[in-house]
């Protein structure tokens, strides 16, 4: 979990000698403990990627100093970069409809320190769930949406999520589909839990197509949200065992399981800053 | 594993009251003694299946009036239905390419005695395993295929097959597409092995599908050869975790583990009589 | 999931010819209909084991005749038995201590008709939980326990318990052992998870102990409890994958996913009546 | 899998500011181009662990300049380190006695360039798998021993692996217990596979113990051989599910895959050079 005074660099370029030397240089020229670093070179497409986990304490400099440094450097490699401080908790919504197993999941699993955030809010096309916010003492905002409202609703809910300074929007079970407007606002920021293995089943009912076509593995599939439904970057997926003596409601039991892990360990990764996202896939450092 | 004096019963029928005591008074009233059994009702679809796995040591009568007697009750209840005798084992041809991995792990695992069967034979379209073959004592018969000489190829195998008495024929990484006439001629007896995770990337080069998509998870189905090609009914499936830092070639090696498992773990359970296959799915008894 | 008009037989005994038909043309003589049925021989300790999913619609009889025939049966064969009604939920009793996880788990998945039970009341040595209890509108008893109070407490425990009709106890995470005297009011009926993948770890602090160790999987295990601490029959267990990278602290939010689901997987079955106890192992029929 | 023109260094050492960047800073001073690299820090024991991959084609010096360098760097930090060179495969042997799942899966792996290596030979107490051996064109070196010839036969094997170079010993289920004299000669370069889920099950027949314990996960464990029997630095472990319907012999089945597949990665690991040992534990880069 990061810790008050850390910070965390994400960077990807084109592959290069020298890259890995200039940036541990520069830190430990501020004073920069590294704590942590993990780094990955996609060969077929010449691309670098790295994660950068460091501790502040002893920085001989200040943010400014390091941040300017950083994007020096980054200039000189074409980097694309971005850095997160330990004292600054993102800020996460989260959309729902009227499922809850997803919702309480997050809100526990953040209760009990796992999720690095603050959960600023959620947002829902229904009520029903607003008892389950108010026991957390989140606050819970019902947004109807009808095909003659959405586009007008969308706006409303992004001027909320701006007001409100969210980073990470987490789609739990939510069961409208955003358009690519409201989509472009958030590239990388929005992550949603697809309840089957993709790319099989892609589209509606999941579960039930996984009983008609007689599979014995039903899984659930974590990714970010792109203008391409179902198909945007992987995050995590996993699976469990069905049988014959699974029936559709077993499945839609047995894949509550698998959505729960699969979105949690997603959202976690991100909100750890240890996902790069490339050409519609993902680097997730562990 | 099957001993020789038992014997398997696998029965399928529209459901209804008294089909358990119906064939469970007839074995004891022969003096065979239930050893296993397993049955399923498909609620949905009203259809019974049962597999009864029982003693013959005792049998008052022979087996030539123990299946008069079944056949009655099957008649009785509109049941289709199979027995198979410990002391005959079943006679399975393995259909290879060039890939030698699901070769090599059906005959080891043959010789460890987990799979109650005889490999009577090697079909393949090139001489490439013969050697491994012929380390195994098993006959190996090459038939190479060319768009014009595969109608009369596949004739001359299945006078192979036939002559040879073959029960069950193993794709084991054959990478030929079989007629379906071929097909027709061994319904619910030839188990083939796809490397993916079917439905998703059925057809060609699954492993490069699933790279492209960058998959968290690559796995394997075995399945029952039909003439829709990759979408027989299934009978096992599973996965492995792949990461970013996987390579094409990656997925193929841990694919491989993921293969031989999979099509071991079918093959067995076909050979031990526990699967059962109703509209394109299978019961596959424990 | 049990449905009112249907019933369970659970049945062991020594193996003897003739069981299976006895037992299925006991109930097709009454008009109950076999709706699942599942066996298992134990052919080392030549006992036999039967769990009998049935249909009461039809009955022609009543259930005292019902169980009366079944006694009789029962005493030919030497029998223990036990039935189960589908219109009697059985009750459950929740005992935790500081820890909310599994707590939670169990009353979410018990709203999401997971769990085929009451859950009649939450008993704890802290009051620290009580306000998930009254989230979800369930009596919360505070026994606070020391050594001198401990035999006292157990008492009280006991009365509430027995006047409450308990049928099944869990232990959620309690921190306290239970006197052998308390286990013997419940034998088979006290479920307790135990955060090690048993026997590695028995005793305290199992993740410490499997960090120090250098384990690559933590586990976790479902039990019935008895005298021997850690030693009662296992029902179910899973593990999870573990690296160097995880601190003590990322063992137990790990292992807090494993107890989770390995706890639920064993209460749901003891609740479905698919759980038989045999010289401390047990038989879960799937 | 290592190319001709790389090399990868190991390091550990307490940890401190600086380390990541003096070695990156040499490595680029030199011309090697950094393709991989991997750290961890363990924060209990404030130790440092890195592994770097890095390609030669570049180099400005050489092997032993380089050498030199690296050698300033680790005294200067207080380092443990070593080089491997991708033009040079580490030689390997393998142990075995009469069962030979684990042998023909390291022989077939390797052919199938899974395993970057040579097996060099096969030393056996038994003949018995003399013949695997000569499929694939290995030497196989028979030493029987009993109590009074193991002394004698340990230092003739200690002769022999001398003089081949070994690099690596492979124990893939080799019944005898190596002399703590035996195992001082080959530190952390000796793994055991033990078929249980280590610390569970120590000892001799582990499936039996299993079974009579009534588990429902059985394992395997590779690991490096120390002095201490079954408690040496753990590698990989995994389990496979299994039920009451498993005997003893079923475990032993069950058994062989996870034990084929544990070693196997354990073994790759190590050629890898992807392997730290720490105080009991390891440390495995990805």
């Amino acid at each position: 979990m990061s810790a008050p005074r850390t910070a965390t660099v994400l960077v990807s370029c084109p592959d290069r000698p020298g890259l890995v030397a200039a940036l541990a240089q520069l830190l430990y020229g501020h004073g920069a403990n590294i704590l942590a670093a993990d780094q990955h070179t996609d060969t077929e497409a010449g691309h670098f990627f790295q994660r950068i986990h460091f501790d502040l304490t002893g920085l001989h400099t200040d943010r400014h100093a390091l941040e300017t440094a950083i994007g020096e450097v980054a200039g000189r490699f074409e980097m694309r970069w971005r850095i997160a401080y330990g004292d600054r908790l993102p800020r996460m919504a989260i959309f729902v409809s009227r499922t809850d197993h997803c919702l309480y999941d997050l809100l526990l699993r953040h209760r009990a320190d796992e999720l690095p955030c603050e959960i600023a809010l959620i947002v829902s096309n229904h009520d029903r769930l607003a008892g389950v916010a108010e026991q957390f003492g989140t606050p819970y905002h019902v947004f109807p949406i009808t095909p003659e409202t959405k586009a007008e609703q969308e706006k409303a809910e992004l001027e909320l999520l701006e007001r409100s300074e969210i980073d990470l929007i987490v789609l739990a079970r939510y069961m409208q589909v955003l358009s690519g407007d409201f989509i472009g606002h958030y590239p990388a920021r929005i992550i949603n839990i697809h309840h089957s293995f993709l790319p099989a089943f892609a589209g509606g009912r999941p579960y039930h197509q996984a009983y008609l076509r007689g599979v014995k593995r039903i899984g659930a599939t974590a990714h970010y949200a792109t203008t391409d439904l179902d198909d945007g970057p992987i995050i995590d997926q996993d699976v469990v065992r069905v049988t014959h003596r699974d029936s559709p409601a077993d499945l839609v039991r047995k894949g509550r399981d698998v959505e729960r892990l699969v979105l949690s360990r997603a959202v976690r990764a991100h909100l750890e800053d240890r996902i790069l996202v490339f050409e519609n896939k993902t680097v997730v450092f562990d």
